[in-house]
C-alpha cells in the first residue's frame, strides 16, 4: 500500500471537499477567525474528544451531534479567539446557534454541521458577529481555500498545519486524506489535544472510520506532549464523504482498511508533528523511543515520562546531553525498569549501558543536540514492548508567551 | 499541645546533637560540601525515600541499614556536588565507605551511620576526598554547627534551610525537633523528593517514628511540588535520641504522640515551604486549597494537578488572574468535578462561581497575583474533602538554571 504525500496539501483536498474564511473580529485585527469545511454530499463522521471533566459547549454539542448522526454530517465552522468555554447556558446556546446559522446558509438540514471554537475561556461569544462571518463565508467555498482555513483558527500558532496524502488502494483505485490543526499550547494526549479536521473522499460507515481514527491517533496526537496540559476545547474530528470513485469499505479484514488506516496514521502523524514543530517557545522537535520494555504500555509510559519532564525539556534546549534526567524520568514512570539493562542513545550516540554512563566527548554530544531535530533512545533491556513519542524543548519563550497571553 | 518554632533552629538544635562540616572540593570550590549530623547516644531511625526504580547507592544502602539497625543509628554523613547515583557497583562500594569511615571517625560501631549523597547523576564519587572530609569533619563537632551543616548539604538552593520546634508535651516534659532540607529543582511528592534530615530529642521506639514520620510527610513533602520530577536520591529522615527528659512515648493512643507528630509536621511543613519557596527562579509562594471534593484524596488529585500545570504555574509568573487554566486543570485532573459548582477565589477575590466567571476588575486581580506569596481556592461544591498543597511559579529563570546545570 502507498501512502503518498500531496505538495502543499490540506483539509480541502480531497474530492467533494470546499472551505472558506471570514473575519468575524471576535478577538484578532485585520485577519479571518472563522473557517467552514463544507462536503459536496453527506460525510461519515467520527471523533475523539477531550477528556477533561471541563467540556467547552462547543465539545458538547459535537459529541451529542456524533450520537444523533455520525452518518450524514456536511459542515464544520470553526471559530479562533473565543474558546466558548466557562460560558454557561449562553456558551450552549451559541454553538447551536453557529451549527444552526451554517446550516442555513449552507442550505443544509438540521444536525448537518459539527462547531470547534479555540481562544480565551470565559468570555461570552460574540454571536451576532460570528454568525454575520458564517453567512459571508457561505458565499466563498472553494477547495483552494483549504489553506487560508488551516490560518484562520489559529491562536498562538506561528504557522498553518495542513497536509493530505493520497492513499493507493490494494485495487487500484485511490482516496485522498487530507487534515489540519491548530495546538501550540496545552498540548497532551488522552486526547484529544487540540483542534484538528480531517476530512477524506473514502467511503467507510461510522463505526469501522470510528475504529481507523483510534487506531490511527494512539501512534500521533495521542503520542505527543508539549505541556502536559489537556485542554478544555480539544477535538479531532474525521469525514469521509465517499466522493472518490474507490469503492467503499465495510470489512476490517478489507485490505483497503488497513491502507485506508495507513493514511490516516500518516495524515495525523503530520499534523501532530506539526503542532509539536509549532510548541510554543520550542527550538527543537524531539523524537523519543523506548525498546526493550514489558510491555508496549509501559514502553510508552517511559517514553511519554520523558516527554513531559521539564528537567529533560530544558536540557534539551541548552543541547545539554543529560541522560541522567532520562534515566531518572523513566525511573519514576511506572514501568518496570531495571537499570543495571538500560542503553541510552542521545543524537545517535551512546552514552549510557549498563546502568553506568560511558565515557563521552561532553562538547560532541552537545553539537549532536544542538540542532532542530533530536532523538533521544532508551532500550530497557527486559522485553520487546516499543513507543515513539515526540515533543518539544522547553525554553524561556515559552514562559515568556504564557505569562502573557490570557488563554 | 503547643509547638514553639525556635529562632534560627536547626537540625542539632535537639538535646544530644551536634553537627560539622568539612570542604572536600568535590564539585565546588572555596566552600563547605560534606555535613555530619552526630547523636550522643543511639536514635531510633525512620525514613521515606524516592519512589524513582532508579535509585542512587545511598538509598539503596540506607534502605538496607533501615533492615538491619532502625533503632540504634548515631550518624548521618551527606555529601552535595555529586550524588552517587548510576555509579554502579563502584558507587555501593563508595556509599559503604563513606558509611564505614563516619563510624570509624566517630568510634562506632558498624551500621550505625546513614548516607545521603545529592548533586550530579553519573560521575563517579571521589572517595578519597570524602573520606578526608570526614575524618576533618568528625574533629569539629558542635550543636552550634546545624546552621552551618544546612549550607554545606546545598545544590542549587539559595540559601540554608533549616528549622527547630519546641514541643510541650500533655505531661508539661518538652521535647525538640528540628531538622535541614535541600531541594530547589526535582522536587513532586510519592516521596521523597529533596533531602532532609529531621532529628528529636524525643524517645519513640522505631515503628512509632516510622507511623508519625508517615503521618507528618503527608501534609508537607508530599504535598508540595516544583517541577514534578522525582529524583533519584530523595531521601527524609527522622532520628529519635530520647536525650530529653521527657518520659517514653510507646503507645499511639498516647497523647504526647499526637503532640510528638503535630511537632513532626510542622517541622517538616517549614522545611517543606521553605524548599518551595526557594524553587528554582521561584518568584512567588503559592497555595492552593480544594474543598467540597468527593474526598480527601480527590481534593489533594485535584490542587496538585493545579500545582504541577506550567500553564498554571507561568500565569501565576505573569500575575495573570487566568482561572481558565486552574479550571482546565482541576478538570484533567481525574477528580470528580461538575463545572457548574465549581468557585475560585484568587488571592481572596471571588472569581468564578457556578462554572461562570464573574466581573472583576482585571487589573486589581493581576495587583492581588503581584505579590510574594498568593492563594488559589477551588471549592468544588461536591462534598467535605479537602486538601492544601504548596508550590511556586514557573519564571524564565527555572528555565534558564536548568538548560546550564548538569544534575
Amino acid at each position: 500500500m502507498h501512502v503518498t504525500f500531496l505538495e502543499a496539501g490540506h483539509a480541502a483536498s480531497a474530492a467533494g471537499w470546499r472551505a472558506a474564511t471570514a473575519a468575524c473580529g471576535i478577538k484578532y485585527a485585520d485577519r479571518d477567525d472563522l473557517a467552514l469545511l463544507v462536503s459536496d454530499r453527506p460525510a461519515a463522521a467520527a471523533a475523539v474528544f477531550t477528556t477533561n471533566r471541563v467540556k467547552a459547549a462547543p465539545v458538547l454539542y459535537d459529541m451529542a451531534l456524533l450520537g444523533r448522526n455520525a452518518g450524514g454530517v456536511q459542515a464544520v465552522v470553526i471559530n479562533a479567539g473565543n474558546a466558548n468555554a466557562c460560558t454557561g447556558s449562553d456558551g450552549d446556546a451559541a454553538a447551536l446557534a453557529m451549527a444552526r446559522a451554517t446550516e442555513a446558509a449552507l442550505g443544509l438540514p438540521a444536525d448537518s454541521a459539527f462547531v470547534m471554537s479555540t481562544g480565551t475561556i470565559g468570555v461570552p461569544m460574540p454571536v451576532a458577529k460570528i454568525l454575520a462571518g458564517i453567512r459571508v463565508a457561505a458565499g466563498r467555498l472553494a477547495a483552494a481555500n483549504g489553506p487560508a482555513a488551516a490560518r484562520a483558527i489559529m491562536t498562538t500558532d506561528t504557522r498553518p498545519k495542513h497536509v493530505a496524502a493520497q492513499v493507493s488502494l490494494p485495487g487500484g483505485a485511490t482516496i485522498v486524506i487530507g487534515g489540519m490543526a491548530k495546538g501550540a499550547g496545552m498540548i497532551h494526549p488522552n486526547m484529544a489535544t487540540l483542534l484538528s479536521v480531517v476530512t477524506s473522499d473514502a467511503a467507510l460507515p461510522p463505526a469501522l472510520l470510528d475504529a481507523a481514527l483510534r487506531e490511527a491517533v494512539a501512534g500521533s496526537f495521542n503520542s505527543i506532549s508539549i505541556d502536559g496540559d489537556t485542554s478544555t476545547n480539544d477535538t479531532l474530528l474525521v469525514l469521509a464523504n465517499g466522493a472518490a470513485s474507490a469503492p467503499p469499505i465495510s470489512d476490517p479484514a478489507d485490505p483497503a482498511y488497513a491502507a485506508f488506516v495507513a493514511g490516516l496514521t500518516a495524515v495525523c502523524r503530520q499534523l501532530a508533528h506539526a503542532v509539536v514543530r509549532d510548541g510554543e517557545g520550542a527550538t527543537r522537535f524531539v523524537t523519543i523511543t523506548v525498546r526493550g520494555a514489558m510491555s508496549d504500555a509501559e514502553a510508552k509510559l517511559a517514553a511519554m515520562a520523558v516527554a513531559r519532564s521539564p528537567l529533560v525539556k530544558t536540557a534539551l534546549y541548552g543541547a545539554d546531553p543529560n541522560w541522567g534526567r532520562v534515566l531518572c524520568a523513566i525511573g519514576y514512570s511506572g514501568a518496570e525498569v531495571d537499570p543495571a539493562r538500560v542503553v541510552l542513545h542521545f543524537g545517535g550516540m551512546r552514552v549510557l549501558e549498563g546502568g553506568l554512563p560511558l565515557p563521552f566527548d561532553e562538547r560532541a554530544a552537545s553539537d549532536l543536540l544542538n540542532v532542530p531535530e533530536v532523538t533521544i533512545e532508551a532500550d530497557l533491556g527486559l522485553g520487546t514492548g516499543e513507543a515513539t513519542v515526540w515533543t518539544c524543548d522547553l525554553s524561556p519563550a515559552y514562559v515568556a508567551i504564557n505569562a502573557e497571553y490570557r488563554t
